[in-house]
């Protein structure tokens, strides 16, 4: 009888508890023991929110692994109390929702939606006809599983999708570039750029003032990935310059965004409030119970993070 | 040595000129005789904008075939000094450009995104969480080319996508729906509804205040199709009430829309113009060509109008 503890901000239980109760039920994990507080001694996997209580695992001595409920493990990839596997949350319906909101901002940018949105004024301005999709060229940084699948989908409506990772990666449909070099490549060809890379110290700052400027002139910026990935105050410079046209930024290094932060006012910039996707309780708690059921039948985990990655 | 009429606005020459010539040598119409004015009695092709000074087709007694530079033939079908087959314009970076204008603003109001466009004033909203595409009903009326590549795109970003059309109608990933039974249903189920059926005299204010309340409540419309496809006083009505929370026009009975029409002033009413889609002059150039390799070939030609349908 696995004892299984929901180790997360309280409000989320009201939200989780009846879903992963019928994803353990529908996976056949039927005597599992699903609690909200327990000896810790006695637990056998953690179900976690990096921002709830535990902090410390080493009381948690019969751990068989922490299932992060979260995309990001930033926050606890690094917690060295930790000594057992650590599974990221790999949920269909965030990837899908991931999906959704970065081809919505890249066609909007592309068709220049916001000149319209914003000129209700009575003027026929319909002299601006944007290129069509395959004549625009759109960069991914980053090609995990939410990289990759955003890639598709907007390789899928014919855009000129370029694709980078640290490591060599195959897409079909993308030109993939990996490596030092390969990012100094599609920064030049990307009009424009979807950070999706993770949080890591290699990651931070990775679009900082000499990478904005090997972007062509007025490229647009979408960041649904991580805050620190951008310096935001050489953001803001290349913003003004002109350098960048756009930025729309759904990730922040303090969220909520605070209200005197100058990306608020910055006409060039729009705040979306971390709503690019969110883990849906139905299908993450699905991935939790089947990760639950192979470490019950000894089978290897899905979704671990290496921990000397930070990813 | 067919003699082929250029018949469009004369500013359209310059830029169709060289995407003809380069066509039809590429189609191995080697001998074409491409002008901008000839003896209507020794014209073989008529390459034609609906705008353009001939109106009356009777002078070209050799003609073969009018080839509309336009998807739309509204006013040329029913020209009754035509006798000779006329093709519409079926041209691929039309298509396109109209599948990306349509999933975009598609995207835009599935994901609530003029929210976050206009409230960029320091307020942290992310309490609404869209559903995914998967839970999101979206109908398309209308199911010829360009009908049928949205529906197929929006499928593919795995949107609960309707399509209806006047007959029956077979789509991978999509539930077809016809007829007026049909057309009742699709509407009851559309939770954003997009117009991409031809301006005929059957389908003038197809939505109208009757079928509009047959939406769910706060349903979008968007129309990149044609003006006389709504009622445009019932649609103001139908805003106001909440019936319909949203409506973006991309096409309007008079165009350009009138300074003073209502629905610039309205809140809930994007109006775009007429920029959806156009006829792309390279890709375009390839289709006109082909239909005269057809025609000089004694093939049948691509894309017939049937003029007693009206397209």
């Amino acid at each position: 009888m696995p004892k299984i503890l929901f180790a997360a901000l309280p409000e989320r239980w009201a939200t989780y508890e009846p879903h992963l109760r019928q994803a353990l039920a529908d996976a056949g994990v039927t005597d599992a023991d699903l609690v909200l507080a327990a000896d810790p001694a006695e637990v056998d996997y953690i179900v976690y929110a990096p921002n709830s209580d535990v902090q410390d695992f080493t009381p948690y001595t019969r751990l068989k692994a922490v299932l992060n409920l979260w995309a990001g493990v930033e926050d606890v990839a690094p917690n060295t109390t930790l000594a057992v596997p650590l599974a990221r949350m790999v949920d269909e319906g965030l990837t899908e929702g991931m999906v959704e909101w970065c081809v919505g901002h890249v066609l909007r940018h592309h068709l220049g939606m916001d000149a319209h949105i914003h000129g209700q004024d009575g003027v026929w301005r319909n002299g601006d006809v944007p290129p069509l999709a395959r004549d625009r060229a759109v960069g991914i940084l980053g090609l995990g599983a939410l990289g990759q699948d955003v890639a598709k989908a907007l390789a899928a409506l014919r855009f000129d999708v370029g694709g980078w990772a640290r490591s060599e990666k195959s897409i079909a449909g993308v030109r993939t570039f990996h490596g030092p070099d390969g990012l100094d490549k599609i920064l030049s060809r990307s009009e424009i750029l979807v950070l999706l890379l993770p949080d890591t110290p290699a990651t931070r700052n990775v679009l900082n003032a000499d990478r904005m400027a090997r972007l062509p002139r007025g490229a647009v910026i979408i960041n649904p990935g991580r805050g620190p990935l951008i310096d935001d105050e050489a953001l803001i410079v290349a913003l003004n310059s002109g350098q960048i046209a756009h930025a729309t930024l759904d990730v922040f290094r303090e969220e909520p965004l605070p209200e005197t932060h100058p990306f608020w006012a910055h006409p060039g910039v729009t705040v979306t409030p971390h709503i690019a996707s969110e883990t849906r309780p139905d299908t993450a708690s699905q991935v939790i119970a089947e990760n639950i059921r192979r470490g019950e039948a000894g089978e290897p985990f899905l979704h671990l993070v290496d921990r000397t990655l930070g990813y």
